[in-house]
């Protein structure tokens, strides 16, 4: 099991009204991702996705002002519809990510699934390396941003 | 298949004539470890191994003269006497090594081994994020260190 660091983990936890196979669609099929990945007015332009350890989870984000942000790490664990895990930390293939990469931190997010009623218990737990790099997430507006994103996560599931 | 880049990554290829099976157990059981990782005259005095994605892989070496160098990754992939992946950019739990952790540069290591007649054709391929820290650890002594590493694994596990 996770084994949870108060110090440097950041965990969004709510159960939600849609099944676990509608969440694991959402996070897995590039076409979902773009409908609820980003908190608006940010937009997901971009995604790739090769689902199985070492492969690509890329997205483009697009800001308000049209500014891009990049980002590609690649999938550690795959448990269909009960668990994803994927990191940071490492680019595609599992090569560790480039140090010059313009990020202020690297990450390894696991969400967690369980059946609950009709519904879902969702987890997401975001592990940093470092006390600061977790301060530095929360106080980039992490839980408001997560939790913004479920909002629409549920939202689109619910139409598909 | 691992996607080789020569900036990027060091290659030790030979082929060695112990089969699949001993190099796997070499490389995964603590004992044995301790017999055969470190260049002599540096010891390996300790080794913990979980054998799962995300499960440990430490060891302490110990140099001639009672220096100590620890280390710790996690898993990646595990493929029986075939293929073992693991990183130095993650810890165990697929958490992103601390950004203090005093070492130079992290790395992804693939095993592989295929049979060949009665050994193995043993491929170790290193992986870095830039180009800069595949040519410090080449300069750090990688071919020979990891050659000599091999010769005392296959010494070893011809007595197993």
């Amino acid at each position: 099991m996770t084994q949870i660091d108060p110090k440097l983990d950041l965990v969004l936890e709510r159960v939600i009204d849609v099944a676990p196979e509608l969440v694991w669609g959402a996070w897995t099929q590039p076409e979902h991702i773009k409908k609820w990945f980003t908190p608006v007015p940010w937009q997901t332009v971009e995604c790739e996705i090769d689902l199985k350890p070492g492969g690509i989870f890329r997205t483009v984000m697009r800001g308000p002002d049209g500014e891009q942000m990049p980002n590609a790490g690649c999938y550690l664990e795959i448990v269909p519809n009960r668990k994803l895990v994927w990191t940071s930390a490492l680019s595609p293939g599992f090569r560790p990510q480039a140090s010059e990469t313009p990020v202020p931190f690297v990450f390894t997010a696991i969400i967690a699934m369980v059946p609950e009623g009709k519904g879902t218990r969702y987890t997401a737990t975001v592990m940093h390396g470092s006390a600061e790099s977790a301060k530095q997430h929360a106080e980039m507006g992490f839980y408001e941003g997560w939790g913004k994103a479920l909002d629409q996560l549920v939202e689109a599931a619910k139409k598909f």
